[in-house]
Order: C-alpha cells, then structure tokens, then sequence
C-alpha cells in the first residue's frame, strides 16, 4: 500500500522534496522506496511507536506522539540534509527521536511490538480452545489476563499487514519465545523452584529495567 | 505454607469453626485441607482474584476487591452452612462471588491467570536474549510491551509458588500457548494473509467477549 502510494505520487515530486512514511517495517519498504523516488528526491522511512488498539479517525487524540519513540531509518544513500529537515519535522511532535537502520529497527520492533501482538493474541487464542470452561474463563478474566492480552484487541487488519510486512524478525523472535516457553515448561514439570524462580527475576529485572522512561 | 499453617492451627479450632485460604491453586490445599480438619470443622478453599504487582503491606487498597472475582471452592464435604457463612463472609466485601469445583478453578486461574505470567515473563525473556540490540530495546519498550509484560514485574516468589503449585494445569496451558505459537508460525512463513486476519480476528473477539464485564 505504503509503495503503490510512492508509485503514483513520485511523477509529481520536484527536486529538493523529502518523502517520508509510517509504517511499522522499514528494511523492505526503504529499500524499494529509494529506488522509486526520482533523482535529487530523498526518502527516509520513520516509525511513530504509539500504539492503541482503536483505530480510524476517531481514536485521534492531540499529544498523542509526545515522549513516544519515533524511528527515523536513514540509510547510507540518505541526504544529510533531508534527515535534518525531516528530524526537526518530527521532533516538533516533542516525540523521542532515534536513529536506527531499517534492518536494526525491523528486529527492535519486531521485539517490543510485533512479538507482544503474537503472545498476546497466542494467549487468547490458547485460552479459548478451552472451550469446556469458556463461561468461567470469561467470568474470571482479570486484569492480568487484560493487560496481557489488550494487544490482541487491536485492528486484525494491520496486525496481519504487521506480520506479513516484517515476516523475517517477526519468526525470528516468535521461535525465541517457544524455546522460552519450553525452557519454564521443562523447569515447572521438574518442579525446580530454584531456576523457575532465577529465570523469573531475570525477566523482571529486564522489563523494570526497559520500562523506566515510560510511564507506567 | 498454607498447609503447614492449617496444621498449626488445627488442635486449637472448635467445632463449627470454619476455615478458609486465599491461595491461587485449590485442587491440593483442598484434599489436603480436608484430612486435616478436626471433626466439625469445615474449611472451604477461598481465591480472591485481585492481582496487583506490587507486594507486601504497603500495597494496600481499600477496595481492592470490589468487583473482582472470589472463587470459593466446595466440595462433596463442604456442609452447607459453612459454605453459607463464608459467602456472607466474602460477599461482604463487595465482590463477584463465584463458585467452582477444585479442579476446574485450577484450570480456569492457569488460563486466566498463570499463563499470562507465563507468557508475559517469555516475551521478556525472549527479548532480552536478543543482546545485540539490548540498548534500542530499552529504548523503544512501548505500551505495548508495557501491557503484554506487566505481570512479569510481580514478585518472583509468588510466580514460582504458583506454578509449582498448579503444575498440571499450568503445563496444560503452556503447551497450548506453544502449539498457537507454532499455528501463527507457520501461516507467517507461509505469508498466508488470510488465515492469520482470521487467527487474529477469533483472538480479538473472545477477548472483547471475555472483558466485558471487566473494566478497561
């Protein structure tokens, strides 16, 4: 979608022009994208990072960017100039901005975005192949399973446009969280409180850790 | 714990006294519970479904469990008006009181409950082996990661001493979650668009179906 749009308006785009775009991979898009745009054209892929589960115009909320990470993905074939001008742009939204490489920020978001969607969505896909107590689960669903599973009550539409945009890092980290998962199964059938309990810890640790610039 | 208590207490309990716990597995405390008991005295298992992150006293809430679920266990050896007294008990304190067998309550808490940790904890521990980008992780953990991995910051103690204490159905629920994992795994690699919107849409409907009652 994000290229047919660069397709069609690329004919009309003057020397000096700046393109950028919002999607949520950056390795495919950027690659095909610097090869549409016309001589003396630049594009540089970003990423807005916030995410809520509404979509469409009527979820638009003012401050919406503030202090969320925003990814710009320069490449090597980037005008410094353009990432100047498209960096003072976004930075006017008071976002965090970065600078990543497409690649970079394809396995980044992969693992901050797209791998919660494939857990969060597992989870309630797990839960309701119990269907011999689904009155029960749905009256004692609580906020654990809530906040575990918000994710999942996002638009379907561009999950899968996520998933199929960024198949690569996407499986990569899916096949990390099966080998975790496995890992604790092993460790909860051996009843070995002492690991459950060391890899538990790190897992906090690590997450407190990631999260002290957001609000909680 | 729960039970070396029970045993502590049981020379000491009159006849009608009843007894009750607030632990988040009932299938073993209860049968156990039960040979314990002196005579005419009953305990019913008891899981008030109120989870916060946070531990220890100064985590207090007035109202914490308004509206939440408390499960109260009964068995074929429950008299009636124990089971009466500790509704009234329990009902007191403004929540949804709901009734279950021992062994489905600890079906029911490994889904909505255990393997949320288990599945907020993976998603962590997944990520973090991806050391290489450790610092642009840290950088970028946005609310969607926040909410997916929340019940990961809960007390590591607690964690292992659920899942050692509702082994079974915790592994039931596990090995699900995996088998989901590897389903969404394979239509990825596959680039199979349709199947995965509809993966995605039967998770977002039973989760909008299931929190219904909760709020958001």
């Amino acid at each position: 979608l994000i290229l047919s749009k660069l397709q069609e308006i690329s004919p009309f785009l003057k020397k000096g022009a700046m393109v950028t775009d919002v999607g949520s991979a950056k390795f495919e898009i950027v690659k095909a994208a610097e090869k549409i745009m016309p001589k003396g054209v630049f594009f540089v892929g970003g990423h807005p990072m916030a995410g809520k589960e509404e979509s469409g115009i009527e979820a638009a909320e003012a401050g919406l960017f503030e202090n969320r990470p925003y990814i710009l993905t320069p490449t090597a074939r980037t005008s410094k100039k353009a990432l100047e001008q498209i960096s003072a742009f976004v930075s006017a939204l008071g976002v965090n901005l970065l600078e990543l490489d497409p690649r970079t920020h394809d396995l980044v978001v992969a693992a901050v975005s797209h791998l919660p969607l494939a857990a969060a969505a597992g989870v309630v896909d797990a839960v309701l192949k119990k269907k011999e107590i689904e009155a029960e689960i749905k009256k004692c669903a609580s906020s654990g399973f809530r906040d575990t599973t918000r994710v999942a009550s996002g638009d379907p539409q561009l999950g899968r446009d996520i998933f199929l945009s960024n198949r690569k890092p996407v499986l990569v980290l899916i096949r990390e969280l099966v080998r975790s998962l496995k890992t604790l199964e092993k460790l909860i059938r051996a009843a070995d409180g002492e690991q459950i309990l060391l890899w538990l810890k790190q897992a906090k640790e690590f997450r407190d850790s990631s999260l002290k610039t957001l609000r909680e």
